[in-house]
């Protein structure tokens, strides 16, 4: 046993000379760790843990360019030389902030948001603001088809004169469920007084609290929510890179990124060899740093290459290398030019990029120029790991899969149209009716479902998870709903 | 090479100097092993990497009352100083064991009990054994509601004058599904011989086994299983805290804790953190030991703050911080006072916490004022990582999916209801026409989805897995089902 | 700080002199890494870390019989003695090969088969190339019922005349579904310029490609691809041995194996435990290894006991230690003798195991002794970590499953029958109605779910996931669709 303390005392002394190393808090940090050490020390434990604890923006920033995550040309003087602890972070722009408040003597943000992390992170949070995720609060709420959507999906129904009789869908169920993942409105309803081991304590009463959506409205104006990928106080790049972070949204059977990832060669790789990986390399190697990519290497990291040179840029609008939108649309179209998709209008005059029998928008769309652009940014990526004709292959089958995934989804719509016109069904709300519900999953799931699996590589998932099967199967009770079987 | 077989004889020395300290087991065990580690090397092996081989009861006793796990005030001579060996749990109360019987010369039971485990852990077993998982069996199949649902789930049926006819369910298809998790009746019945490598030996012939279902009735009278939790001879803390372990039963689509879970915050960083964390630490530190929490962090685990004092106490009763069950019920209720919920009588008579339109019980079931104290000891879970304003806005939520759910459920359960009287199903059995299954599904899979979504913060099951998307979809489904679609 | 820095350069180190201890490359490979160092960076770092990069052909051969993986009696000259690199993999047999072709000079094959891998690994070859995998291309395409289900699940419709009409399955959609685990049939149409970062490069134009189905067939004329569990360059054998490799494929709805594995116990202690465990020792040791077994534990590896008796030979047949089909087949049967099943025929001279009420073919299949052989190799590995009681109940389990998921087939069958009798559907095509979709379902589905929930012991997937209650509510139903329940 002695061997194996002696061991472990040595361990114990490099890591703590290492701590011991780390550069000086601010006192005001201090004085926030004195009581919330003990009081939320989960809090205090995953900051300890964190990069923004170990150095300083001024270390940071004078790494070399390409290893930089601090993307400000400048920090402002008080912030420079501390480590980025609880009172930097949380009293920062204090007068946008309707959530700042009297904490103990200092005047503290309640939630930290883009807005706060851009005096370090300004492009990734310019980036970020103008791309769909930072406006899929907006995208959804003040987009009327969508928002009559998810009125039709969360609105509870009550039985009068034996009949359904919808009831409306409370802003707490869509809290709850859609707006869980967009993002909620955060405001502050004056303050409340709370019980806490310190006393009673005074704080902001924040409505549509708590979220992490992507596209969260925050109490200072700012979109977006930081911590929903980089969790919470650790703030990790490692977190934001692994795949159960986005699959926190991205999942079946909407969006199934991560359920087709995870059964793709790519996530047998991760989930058989991650675990050695080094998640926290920038630029991120592949080969070196890691064998399969994540959702991050494809979509948002900075990657290099051996000799330093880079394969994609970093790009915190997650949609930047892409040329098409696969999910939640009747049908695949070319990515929109703008973040805000509700300006976006079809040959019908709908907010959608195509009509409902497919035919794209006339603009607001992505030339083919463009298209073209961002199809070989992504192809670098997939080139570090495969040859050409093997990249060039997977890129027809995405072509392939959107064809015929739109052409099931076109089959749908005609049959859907004639109900409608028979009389079978009613067009009001046409998100209601149980032929109209088959309807929808013929599309955002089942068309979604085989166009993820085609550009993510889970071809067992276009068979039979939600894809193939059910792209047929449904097809049929569409057809036998509409009406059309009867004249068999 | 060289430097690197130098490094790893010396870490070989290490662990070998190690294993050299560790107590000396007794002769009964040693016999044991001479066969066993030759004839079920797996065992042994798990065996000898657990706790109970490498300390005494002794030692574990003279631990601080907040480190200690053996909860008995004193353990029989003859085991104190010895490791938790074969022969040391394998041989206890030989009386009350139906499954003890004659073995190359020592009497051996083949099952170790809750009862058995008791003679160190008894605080443990009379938690479990009172709690709704140690009366498992009982409330499934005492319970005439729940057994006929269980029968019309799992029966047989076969064609007769073009007809389905009913032809019960068998327990072997009992065993393997509702009862695997619920506990079979493990019974003896008689010897019977086995040809091993050793030769024929003689062996009790138990019925129903095996079984790990947590309610299990055992051959020496005492209920439950301790190696569902905490797996087989490691019988190890570590894994009892991993989520997977309660994966096993609590899934989708009717108890879906895992699949929330694994979508959740909490659930993200587990899977992209949880490797490094301190698994077997007691007391369990939120912040020091984990960065999130897992199911027993929540459920079971004794948790203390960075100066030990105490966050949450151990129980074995996992329904001990629960005031209101989400689950296996067409209403979301307040708890029961006791474990077996077969003696509930709601107002109509039935052996239900409510009526089938949502009244509760008048008696057994926790008042207010419990229920407040219960969530109180949940919260102070939540405290150790969020603020109070996060914190009572997510309770807030939980409070509002189940009002929104329960309405649901109310309208399915009255337009169910309308079908029996208009003759468009037949509530003799309400469980098994296709309308009464949809029924089924409204509550048991969706409604159920939808509140754990909410209390385990996994929105998007709440939105499209089996939640909101589903409640909807299903009711439009009933409704057309039950005739009152036809008036339109 | 510098005592960190200490450590890292002590290890890095170790490392390096290891790395120089390494076995000298060809001049044709590094002639390769010349370019693919810096062009395909992936590739090169996954084969560094392989230990093919690290040890000989020679140094493997030169192992105790029961630690060789190589099967090969001799290995030719100019291989024996360097390490297994890019030149010597993609060089191999290029008389044979159809996608041959000069690459800076050189003879280069786009893919690598197991005809190639057979210099080194013949056995494995042999076993794998008659296996059932081996002709997954062959018995689905070239079996006229498979290929009937195949169509009428891919194919794509268009409304004309305001009826569905069936416009065909496309070779592309097959290659992104049921192909891609299957295997598609490579080929190579002449060459194509090829723009990369090294100027215009002409190459193979591989049709059907990538794919990396087990029963591709390759451009040399051999089936199967042995880097779809041994993935890609790294062509790892820890790899293979995780679960997530066979879970690229057997999945649910059809194939639920991993999906039932994950809900095990075994899975449990799985996901808890095996990051701790040996994944590449060989033999692989119950016990000592690994604690709770994987897919290849029980199916393909070489497993022996703590003193070396071998307790199963490996096998790349990964049938051989089966005795019935329990998937993709509306009745379980007992394995057929070859792999090539399209050679059976049942006693209505349908190519099928067994009529489709249940009889099972007179021809083919393996007799009762062959199928005790094998079962009783299988118990060999239970056994190393169970009790012959525990190991004898099981099986019994599994032979009740088997029983009553045919017995609710066979209701299934014979309600269909009566619908094809009464003209409420027509069995031209068996596969493309809305009641034969739900036939296909309570057999392909659900009853196969059954069988594996019980074989892999996932008792919750049997109860609800897939299971009963799948098959009596879609029994149900079927009975309505056929209109046998318009009597009542």
């Amino acid at each position: 046993m002695n061997t194996r303390i002696s061991l472990l005392l040595f361990l114990a002394f490099v890591f703590s000379s290492a701590a011991l190393a780390a550069p000086e808090m601010s006192a005001q940090t201090r004085a926030c760790l004195g009581c919330h050490e003990k009081y939320t020390p989960g809090i205090v434990a995953d900051w300890r843990g964190s990069a923004h604890a170990g150095t300083t923006p001024a270390a940071a920033m004078a790494k070399p360019e390409i290893e930089r995550t601090v993307s400000a040309a400048g920090v402002p003087d008080g912030l420079r030389d501390t480590p980025v602890g609880c009172f930097e972070c949380h009293s920062l722009n204090a007068e946008a902030h309707k959530d700042n408040f009297s904490h103990f003597g200092r005047k503290i943000n309640v939630v930290v948001s883009p807005d706060d992390c851009a005096v370090c992170h300004p492009v990734e949070r310019d980036e970020y603001a103008k791309s769909k995720k930072g406006m899929a609060l907006n995208n959804l709420r003040d987009n009327p088809v969508y928002s009559l959507l998810v009125d039709s999906i969360t609105g509870v129904s009550a039985v009068e004169n034996g009949r359904l009789a919808a009831k409306g869908s409370a802003y707490s169920t869509k809290a709850a469920s859609c707006y869980a993942c967009h993002g909620t409105e955060v405001g502050v309803d004056g303050m409340k007084d709370v019980e806490t081991e310190m006393g009673t304590v005074s704080v902001p009463n924040l409505t549509n609290w708590p979220n992490h959506g992507v596209g969260r409205h925050n109490p200072d104006g700012s979109r977006g929510s930081c911590s929903v990928c980089h969790p919470r106080h650790g703030l990790s790049i490692e977190v934001a890179r692994k795949p159960h972070t986005c699959a926190q949204c991205h999942l079946e059977p909407d969006t199934p990124a991560w359920n087709v990832y995870a059964e793709s060669k790519h996530g047998n790789i991760y989930e058989s060899k991650g675990e050695g990986w080094n998640w926290s390399a920038v630029p991120w190697r592949p080969g070196e740093d890691f064998t399969a990519p994540t959702c991050a290497a494809c979509h948002v990291s900075l990657l290099a290459g051996p000799d330093g040179d880079v394969i994609a840029r970093r790009s915190h609008d997650f949609g930047s290398r892409l040329w098409v939108r696969l999910f939640g649309l009747p049908f695949a179209a070319a990515q929109p030019k703008e973040g805000n998709t509700t300006a976006l209008r079809n040959r019908d005059g709908l907010p959608l990029p195509t009509t409902l029998d497919g035919v794209p928008a006339a603009e607001g769309l992505i030339d083919e120029a463009e298209q073209v652009r961002r199809r070989d940014t992504m192809k670098a990526v997939c080139l570090s790991c495969h040859g050409a004709t093997h990249t060039d292959g997977h890129f027809a089958a995405i072509d392939h899969a959107i064809d015929e995934s739109n052409a099931m989804t076109l089959a749908a719509s005609e049959l859907l149209a004639r109900a409608w016109e028979s009389g079978k069904a009613d067009k009001t709300n046409p998100f209601d009716e149980p032929i109209e519900k088959k309807w929808i999953r013929q599309w955002l799931f089942y068309a979604n479902s085989v166009r993820y699996a085609a550009a993510m590589s889970g071809p067992d998932y276009a068979a039979f998870k939600n894809g193939w099967w059910n792209l047929t199967e449904n097809l049929g009770e569409i057809e036998r709903s509409s009406g059309a079987a009867d004249q068999k």
